[in-house]
């Protein structure tokens, strides 16, 4: 007899949810890619120098918990080893933390406007999920306050806005929530502000980090959690066992050793962040100061999807969300100088002509 | 106020549960390394020929759907690329298997001696399990019926003892589940049996396979699963949306495409297996014929706890299952012929002697 789909026993929280949509990747160089937030700077050439000895060894497994990645992280994070998960990305931490604390058909919660993978994580999970209003600023101007939540999700800065939320709300949420509070720091180290030293004080905080903005790794797919030993000890369970492979950990625990080379890239994004703001302003876009490498703007003499639309014609990639509360808003990565000089040149094409 | 750990939410079925212990892995190069079944033959020097290339644009995110990667596979296992997963490893596959097919608290089957992992990632989802004895001779030698059973693991060669399972009986199987039936075929390239005509036969049947043996990339951790596009569509939605970093991407469809090289090295491996069997049998073991690039043989003149560590002892690294049912065995990965030669040599020394 042959089974039909019908007959498939999926779940009901898988079939029910549409799968997560990534950002547009284009597998060729003609665009300019301001779209998903990647670093427009190389990493520094040092970090391949001993990439052959790894090559020559990838018949073999890699080390299972990554120990030379967790402990040069431990380094830059100022923590034990043994507080830091490594993950395949930061979404790895993501979802290994949901599996950890919430059973399905608990609550997770998070802002109305945030990462979106929030939400697909907790759905495909089967759990259920209560947002919480940001302010018109898209500000969390109060503590997130949810009793039944096992796990709350609060990114800080928040995307697509970009901007850190504000501290008092963070350490009340903290200090409040009855579950796991998982700060996700991705796009921190272009902020002033980060939430480390919450480790300390409150033992239910996770905070999750990734390679792939800061450290330019998007393409290799590495991020961290860091906790109490104990929060790592049960995370460590639900982690595939091999979850990173051996190019990964031997690239990314140099990107690591190379802090100080980032370092400088951090302040170089902050510094075109800033000209851009002052650019888009002046051709009469509204937008929010940002503690990110992306900015959200919203184009007052054109549609944003318009712009969009019309900017991807010209080769440049910039990301327009189809979401009620910035349908008019774009979101630009920060690229180099030179790539910004050419977005600017496009709008001031598009809107005045030429 | 301090949370203590009591406190957090940990989930009853990941508290319960201990981590998954892999085989040991040396990050150092002195043992001769025949414990978690890689292949002792490097991939093709061509397979890292545009690797410069890939290393060029780390700092862009992969192909989130791993195109190219896919299409290889589809090549190989002859089927449409829409049929086919990418995932981290095989282990990743199966897990989301468990993740897009079974409710905490519904029932996955498997033998009750097979690769450790499935009890593992059954009961961190809170899962039901239920094992399925084998006969005397470690077989399946009729149908595994569980109708309660929403996935059924089968896999085939099946370890630790390497034999492919019976055709007869894997048909009825999948004949009469009512739910899913995953053939774990990561050892099939060493065995003349595989199930891929199953694809066309049963419509609840998934097929893993993965790169890290036969393919000589266990370093990089690419593994498939093959099946319906109904079923993929499904799966798809509950893998990690960049699962796969460029550089595994890159090195696993380079290797896909350098199939031949790696039909050679299989050929090579299973002539290397059966000398080594012939040679145990002298040396007073009583094995298994394997399909497999390992072999399962008991000592009969020395406890195999006692020999795993005279020959860990010597430097050459075996796998030794403390497990009720093959407590005086040892599991042996197929090296190179001069590896085997070495462990033989081991071996006589610790029995006559020298």
């Amino acid at each position: 007899m042959v089974k039909t789909t019908s007959m498939l026993p999926i779940r009901d929280c898988v079939f029910q949810t549409p799968g997560y949509t990534p950002g547009e990747q284009p597998q060729t160089n003609d665009y300019i890619k301001l779209n998903t937030n990647e670093n427009p700077y190389p990493p520094p050439p040092e970090i391949f120098q001993d990439i052959q000895a790894e090559l020559s060894k990838v018949r073999l497994y890699p080390d299972p918990v990554s120990t030379q990645l967790r402990q040069a992280a431990a380094k830059i994070f100022n923590v034990s080893s043994e507080q830091i998960l490594a993950g395949n990305g930061s979404d790895d931490i993501l979802n290994i933390a949901l599996r950890t604390f919430v059973n399905p058909g608990e609550t997770v919660a998070f802002l109305d406007l945030t990462y979106s993978l929030y939400e697909t994580l907790t759905r495909v999970h089967g759990a259920n999920l209560v947002t919480f209003p940001t302010n018109e600023h898209f500000q969390l101007d109060r503590p997130l306050i949810c009793p039944e939540a096992k796990l709350i999700f609060l990114a800080s800065p928040n995307p697509p806005v970009g901007q850190h939320l504000r501290r008092e709300s963070l350490e009340e949420t903290c200090e409040k929530a009855t579950g796991i509070v998982l700060i996700d720091e991705a796009y921190v180290d272009f902020s002033p502000y980060n939430h480390l030293d919450f480790l300390t004080k409150y033992e239910n905080v996770i905070i999750s980090r990734t390679m792939s903005k800061s450290y330019s790794l998007a393409g290799m797919r590495v991020g961290f959690g860091i906790a109490s030993r104990a929060i790592i000890e049960q995370m460590d369970k639900v982690r595939d066992s091999y979850n990173l492979d051996r190019i990964a950990q031997a690239l990314a625990t140099a990107a690591l050793n190379s802090h100080p080379y980032f370092e400088q890239i951090w302040e170089k994004v902050c510094q075109t962040r800033e000209r851009l703001m002052v650019s888009l302003k002046d051709l009469d876009f509204l937008g929010f100061d940002s503690d990110s490498n992306f900015v959200l703007a919203s184009p007052q003499w054109i549609s944003a999807a318009d712009l969009y639309h019309q900017l991807k014609e010209r080769k440049i990639l910039v990301r327009y969300f189809n979401h009620p509360r910035i349908t008019n808003y774009v979101r630009i990565s920060i690229g180099t100088d030179e790539e910004i000089d050419r977005l600017l040149e496009a709008i001031k094409k598009i809107k005045y002509g030429g």
